[in-house]
């Protein structure tokens, strides 16, 4: 039984941790931290955890931490950085679902975080921790830099047609779309019912932060240099993300079918059948990834469905630790999309 | 042209006057005031006014107050009471769209809001904004206490049965309905979109806030002391409310017949046809209040709907601004619900 | 393994059968039947089941069926009536989610349903699948008549009080909230986004069909007749359900004792502490109920939320089922609400 | 006064025309027709109307139609096109809110409709409604072809680079988001609030049938032929609509600069200051455009929101109706976007 800690225990990337963990096989959560809710019972934040979970919140620097295996920090930019490098002295393990480790240039990562840097050598040794391009490195690292939710979907999206070499990598558009929990549990006016619900907008068009680790990634599957314009938008829903990805193709291909067979023997990204469209209702609550295809003339729509608190955050993190534990990568992950 | 001032204008209370009251025909905004905005554009923090409104917003200080005919105070409880007075001695009415002097009784007021009450004289002179019960009051007024919008509903629902002396006044209960912009615009956890889309729950059960002046109202309708069982749900909409409310019948009554002879004269109060029941949706925008009545047995069953930011707050102001000014109560408050 | 199918697979209650039953360790689908859809991919109506479910749906007559252990039936009212019989003849266990089951009086049951029944001597041998009133029944049981959803929610909140003897069974008022997914999935213009989005209303106030069901539950565990005011609301929410409950006390009892105690050996129902008030989300996708209790002097408020498509019916169905061939209640029902 | 009708007066489009022109100061409703609904109290079908509108539903063949100035038809296709000759003989004016006189060229149109167009000699005399483009005609028309709201907002983003030929027309990707009312009231599974609620999907990628009339009246304005990919999505609100356009810049411009300017006469459509972006709840219930403008090296993202109900059929049509009539274009249509 694998021991997790979580720290960063009240948000919503924690409390799906907690969801899904709970029913996991091969792992046991003994730690749940929140530096502010130090004695609450969890079932006080989370009456839904009534009957599953019985404890109370510790605080991050509790000693029961050093008995864990493998510790998730849930936790804004700059906590995580200085704070891993006690557990992995100890041997445990970090997957970090902040974005502390993701850039692997420190000055591009202070110019787009507003902060220094300060650990450039576990930095170096962190792993990005997207399974469908980085599996075996991930088996075998004790630090992942779990992505973010736009970078999962806009990459999946993508990596078929960049390893095939088939795009103009300077024609790349992603219009993505994204529920609110993205976002986070912070008091927050721009995120309040009354502001969000029944309206639509674009934010942080093209100066989102989850750029620059998307092009990070993009480059490393092209081995040449990935630009992208991406508009992100805010939509009337708590879970869910939607990539709709714009590309010039420069040979003349059969896109499903390269689709198709690349993600073949992948858990959880599915190709939809052509003509068939995915919706983010399909992936709700799940580790899945529906995609999309469409073609006109020389360009290429891909549609990529994920949930952003899923796949696109928890989920994810889960079905690394199952990897560097040396699991099934889909163990505990096989719920079913929750519809209606 | 009545020259107007609103002082808390961010708030949603604030917007939905402007909105209002910038095709009222005889008004006219002459100061917009945001202590937390002084100097910044209204429609940096309301895209919604480009095209209608090109002023910024000044202090609560600011001398251009003193030029109006009348001051909206829609500000959190505790600031109209000691700023209202250097107005009224200029001669200028106020309509505050807060709670300080909707309570008569000042300590029950503090016992409600948590503060001492500073102002017993004003409070005194102070009428209680609810046209349908008190408009001839309204008019000769200097000082109106706008009502809560739980208390607008279940009054209107109340008030033909409690007038006709039909009911037990001890059995009333009264299970509302509020979309979520009546917690106001404040950053807040509990009102984010996560937190409240695609979910319900009852609070403040029998403790809300509006409880002791709806017993005042009901009281003085009566003419005898009334109380009744209040649960507030908060419900996954912006606007709109709902009170279902149930009595038990003294006499045999025609209660739908009561009810279209009390309001008939009554312009924004409509019963609907028996076997018809009200709809949020219906009043979204407007000042109207829909009614629909069930009996069974002894039992009654009033279900009134209104818009909380209308009826229940800013639509309600202006109506008792237009009889203040002795203009007709529906001036500028024409409008038809907004569907779909 | 029990072999299970299930007729009337395409609704909301189907596939949440199908969700369900995927994941249960000792249930396997073998027959999915839609009479409008055979032939056809089950993802091609259901894509969130995409890598879960690779079968097409098949006709209600296919002899499939006959090798089920168990049928569920999530159909509507006078389907099953006519069909059950041929299965019950070979030892085929039925679950009915729909109505034809549910009232024992056949008189009663042709007046709210508006058709004759048929079958009277199933319905004496149907046991109603409410297991927190009748588990030894089920257990026994080779017809079961899975409640509605109005009636499980009721009845979880009014069954400590009514056993206890301590309140006044004329005096009960529910006033109950539902999300849409109660509806089905029928085109309708009624239950269009746009008509339910962003707004509330009462339906069929006092009239709903499941009111003679509750009627005749309620009664059954009172030992004396009992009615009560229903007043049914359509809220915009999927997956949810509320009923708020109002009694008059006639002892003067602990009430929140007197519910914990009652179900403290029970799965599904958990009693919120004092001062806490339910919320549907916390409930989502479970087979969880959540009971929140509030007293003011002699009246009582019981507040009960539950996933109407979940413990409201296919959670329920699938308890049912567990019930019936002697395993534990809650063998594959043990999701964590989905939150946020 | 303009005595004016409307057939087809019970879908979302009939009922957007009924509210705004109640409140229009030089227009009257003298006939609201509904073939299903023929007798019926117009209340009754829409509440929202009561104290507002005390008449019924007439047949579209009843005489009162003939006393109209003008008529508004808020039908399918096809049905106008065989209706509107008895009308326009009379000197009746029509305003076609379907699309029977969209496209100029018929067989084009047959391809899209699926139907033979029966009337090509009225096709040559319509005037495409879109007031920004073609108000001179407008002004001289008696048939207008109120435009599609996809083609609205897409064309208003467009047409100041258009014009200014400082754009690769072969470029141009249009990524649009939609409100569920475009969808129109029709008892459909698809739309149903269960289906659509809390998720995301696009639909008819690049196969819409707004797309036609689109490229018709980019390539009149462009003066050579426009072709662009075009993927409309379906979003969790109401009301309200986006359309993320992106270009290819041939010209090294300052857009914002060149948008003011063209718009700057403009009744209707509000250029955006420089970061900042437009949402559709600003515009809600509006005749508005909002634009807001992204330059990143040679691309270009023009985010433009409509209501799609709004300025996207019925504020269109009214204001085609001002100018058809010579009044101001935007009279009676100075509403506020409804926020919250």
């Amino acid at each position: 039984m694998i021991k997790v800690g979580i720290i960063g225990a009240t948000g919503y990337t924690g409390l799906e941790l907690i969801r899904l963990l709970q029913n996991h096989p091969s792992a046991k959560i003994i730690a749940l931290c929140s530096r502010a809710n130090v004695g609450k019972a969890v079932v006080e934040e989370f009456p839904s955890l009534i009957g599953y979970v019985d404890s109370n919140f510790i605080a991050p620097d509790d000693k029961t931490l050093f008995k864990c295996n493998v510790i998730f920090f849930a936790t804004p930019h700059g906590v995580a950085m200085n704070s891993v490098g006690q557990f992995l002295d100890r041997g445990i393990k970090i997957i970090d679902l902040g974005a502390d480790f993701r850039i692997k240039d420190s000055s591009e990562w202070s110019k787009w975080y507003g902060m220094a840097h300060t650990q450039n050598a576990l930095l170096e040794n962190a792993v990005y921790g997207l399974p469908e391009v980085y599996s075996s490195q991930i088996k075998n690292a004790t630090l992942v830099a779990n992505p973010g939710c736009y970078p999962t979907a806009i990459t999946l999206a993508l990596k078929p047609l960049l390893e095939a070499n088939v795009i103009d990598t300077k024609s790349i558009i992603a219009d993505c779309k994204s529920g609110v929990s993205g976002a986070g549990r912070g008091a927050n006016i721009a995120t309040l019912f009354c502001e969000v619900n029944d309206s639509l907008k674009p934010y942080n068009v093209n100066q989102h932060r989850h750029k620059p680790e998307t092009q990070q990634v993009l480059t490393d599957i092209a081995g040449t240099g990935v630009d992208f314009i991406f508009t992100p938008h805010l939509i009337p829903m708590t879970r869910g993300m939607l990539a709709s990805v714009y590309v010039d193709l420069t040979k003349n291909i059969n896109a499903q079918e390269l689709f198709e067979n690349h993600y073949q023997d992948n858990k959880f990204v599915h190709i939809l059948p052509t003509g068939i469209y995915p919706q983010t209702k399909s992936v709700k609550g799940t580790s899945n990834c529906h995609i999309g295809i469409q073609k006109s003339s020389n360009k290429l729509i891909i549609m990529a469905v994920i949930d952003n608190v899923g796949k696109g955050a928890s989920g994810q993190a889960i079905q690394n630790m199952n990897l560097m534990f040396g699991l099934g990568e889909g163990l505990g992950l096989e719920q079913i999309g929750l519809l209606p």
